[in-house]
This record gives structure tokens, sequence and C-alpha cells, in this order.
């Protein structure tokens, strides 16, 4: 599909406004490192915090962490590329092992971004490492629609 | 397989338990609703708060947090029926429309709970009306392995 | 969304067509048992062949027929509600236990129908018996596009 | 894990029996191409049959063909690197353009292979141009349990 084009340095700011502004990321504040609109690629960092953990006693970070950081990481590469909010339409998330109490790096991309819906992998892992998740999902496109639609 | 009886009591207590041991879960403040143990199903209330929303001036519920009530909610069901922690191998959510910004609720239940792996079914939904996302995942049921075993 | 009316025969009719054009179909030969327009529920049944065999020496059902059962099934849930094809979008499937060589009943129903996207879920089983597995789909639902949209 | 070393003409030769024993597989007749059972990657063929369409009057592979393709091509990634079947758990296939009348490629490559699971990605693509499926799949790797267990 044809879009407007956009520079790195408006991709990282709309990157920025997208995980700044949701009230629920004010629990998780994530920051963004990268953001390439032409790829739709960007890459977010999620600080560790004590109350990311999944268990008592554990600093293994909470499969729930993982789940919306992986939305939010492929919501934000539609974003960055189409200029708008994409609703998730549905996610699939992979844990391949336990995430370390530690920051986390999320990278997606969009495998196609159509005029309806996009796709998105998200590969989540440590500063150093192999995986500790992957994910897929599948987004809404659709220019907003007069009321009434779905 | 064969599995020790427990009471619905002793149930409801390890999915409160369940609920209330994880750090990250002090951000979301589930309450445990009801636990059959012999069907696998539970039920958790999830009560609204302002910092769950998903964008800023709207109060409709993150996909976040949907995905981890769903994921909380399938682990519970799983470990209600089995009697201890059962690791998320993966999982998938749709999100059937936008969940409103008010209390949600969260009914799982096992589709299947073998010696290795379980299969859950969530469906999450407000007080009333259509559910607002369902998920669907597979979870690890092996007992605890020496160190090394993967 | 709103829609033509449709009657249940007009229902059954059509799922029939959709079973019986597809070239693939005429592998796996099903058929249509009954078609449910306002529920968008539909059943099918696939007859067991000795071709559908997943190893030597074994009777038990390939995975890629239950898939394809799936996709089929979920597909004319859709189809059968809309008046038309609805290309699938991605797909999930379950597998719970090993399909016996015998006769399969695929059970699909829509969880919503937009006017972009469905959802829709499938259950199969063998003629008695748990079910051997789950899919859920996402499909589009879109009206066809002048030449050159995606 | 640490498993058995094995050559890459040995795997390529078990990759071969798995594709050629399944009484199913004789309705599609994929290739073997290439197997490396370190990187738990193979690269499948499946040549144009005209049995394959989805629709009358369309030449576009059903997806059923795709999701059969992907399960095979996940699975035998895994078989070639542990040396036994590994029964699929689940799958998830995004169909992501129409795949035209023509021969198929699968390249499929393990993200991990552990003691009880296995997690694999399939791209799915013609002879040139991008991807017209992706798959993802959680695939059993434990070894024979004695009758009765599940």
């Amino acid at each position: 599909m044809s879009r407007p084009e956009i520079t790195a340095e408006e991709a990282l700011a709309r990157l920025q406004h997208e995980l700044a502004h949701p009230p629920f990321h004010s629990v998780l504040l994530p920051r963004a490192l990268s953001a390439d609109p032409v790829q739709g690629r960007v890459t977010i960092l999620l600080p560790y915090q004590a109350h990311f953990a999944r268990a008592a006693g554990s600093s293994a970070v909470h499969g729930g962490v993982i789940a919306t950081l992986a939305d939010m990481a492929a919501h934000a590469a539609v974003a960055v590329q189409i200029g708008r909010m994409a609703p998730t339409i549905d996610l699939r998330i992979d844990f391949l092992r336990a995430a370390p109490g530690a920051d986390l790096y999320a990278r997606a991309h969009t495998l196609r971004v159509g005029q309806s819906i996009a796709r998105v992998d998200v590969e989540i892992s440590g500063e150093e490492g192999p995986a500790v998740a992957v994910a897929r999902g599948t987004f809404s496109t659709l220019a907003p629609q007069p009321k009434g639609a779905s």
C-alpha cells in the first residue's frame, strides 16, 4: 500500500508518543530505542522493576509483562508505519524460557501491512542471550469508520 | 491422569493463593470468585482501575491487561487441578471488541490435562454482554525436573 | 452488521456448494450435515479414507487432514452467514489426542462476524467421545475490493 | 539438551523417510531438499498439482494444503534433530497472500528443542517473491512413554 513517507526522526517521535500516552504504560515504563518506518521495525527497552516478578521469591518476569510488552511492540511497529493506532485483532505468544529479572528488549517488525490488516513478529530477549519469548499477531489497519461500523 | 482429590474449599484457597502471591498481581489486584478442581474451572474478577486504560482520554482496557488476565486465569485453572504451578508454553488471545472501562470477569476451563501438557480456554467479559476477548493456551504440567533438564 | 436473511435450506445449499467446488476437497470428500445461518453454525462430516493416515502402519488421521477440515469448517461457518467467501487470515489448531482412523465431525460456529473480520471456533471429534482437536481462526469478511487494494 | 550427532547425509535420509512414509503425503508428494540436524533446519519442495486449488476456476493453492505443508515441515525439523517423531501439540498459520498455482517451498527451523517440547517456525513461499504464509508450532519431544501415559 502507498503511504506518506516519514523520516526516522518522526518515526522515533511517534514511537515515543505511542509508548508514553497509554495510562497502563505508566505501570511498565517502556522506552523507545529505535523506529524504522520503512521496514516497520521498532525496538523497545523495558527496564526491570521488582513488581514485574511472576512468583514470590523469584525475580523472573511475569508472563503478563511479556505479553503486554509483545502487544505494545507489535502495535507500535504498525503504528509508526501507518501513522495511526492499529488495534490488536489477535496475538500468539510463545514463552521459550524463563525471563530473568533484568531489562528486556522487544524487537518488532511487520511481515505485511495491508489496507485492512497487518501481521507482525516480535522477539523478546535480555541484553544478551537467546530470545525468552516470541510473538506474532494480526492488527487492524482500517482507517477509522463512521460510527456504527465494526 | 490420576490426581489426588481436593475439595472445593481447598481449590478456592489454592486459587486465592495463585492470585495473591505473584508480585505483578499487586498491580492488577484480581479476586478469586470460584474454583472447581474436578472440571478445572475458575472464575476471576478484575476490578477496574483507572491505570488499566489503553489510551489517553479513553477508559477502554489495555490489551496487556486482558492478556495478563487471560494468562492468569488459564494458569490458575490448571494449577487448581494439578496442585502446582503450570508454566505457560504458549497463549493466543483474540480481542473481539473494546473492553469497556469497568470490572472484568475471566472464566477459564481446562480442555485436557495430561501428564506433560494442559490446554485451557478462557473467556473474558464485562458483568453483562458478550465476551470482549477469548484466549487459548498450552501449559506445562510436568512435575519439576532435576536441575539441568528443560 | 446487517445482512440479508436466508433460510435454513438456502444455508445448507450454500454449505454444500462451499464443500463441493474447491478442487482440493475432492481429495477429502467432506459432506454437509447442517447449517444455521443465524447462529453461524455448520456441521461437516469427513468420512474416513485410508489415505488420511499419518504414519505407515497406523490408521490415525494426519494432522494436515485435521487442519484442512478445521479451515474448511470455519470458513464455511462465515460463508453461510455472509453469503460469500471469507479468506482465512490466520488459524490456530490444538491437537488434543490422536484422531482414530474413523469418520470425523467438525462443528464450527462464529464468535463474531464484523464488517471486516470474523472469528470462528471449531471442534473436531469422532462419532463419540471427546474432541480430538479444536481450532480458532480469523477470517476476512471485507467485500471484494477494486483491483489493487490489499 | 544433548543428543547423538548425526551427519548431514543421515539427516537428509531421515527427512526423506519422514516425507515418504505417511499415507496422506502420497496425496501431496513433497520432496526433501535439505536438512541441517545441528540447526534444526529443513527445506521441502511441494510440486504443484491441479487438485491443490482452493476454488473452482482458480489455481491458487488451498489453505489446507498450506497448513499441511507447514505442519509437515515443522514436524520434520524437529524429527531430524531428535531422531524420532514429534507429535504436533498446536500450530498457528498466518496466510499473508494468495499462494499462486505453482511449486511451493517450506523452510522450517527450530526455535528451541527441549526434553519435553520444541517450538518451530516455518516460512512458505513460491520460487521467488515474499512469503505466502508463515507458521509457528509447539511439538512434543517426550520420549515414548509406557502405555497408559498421556
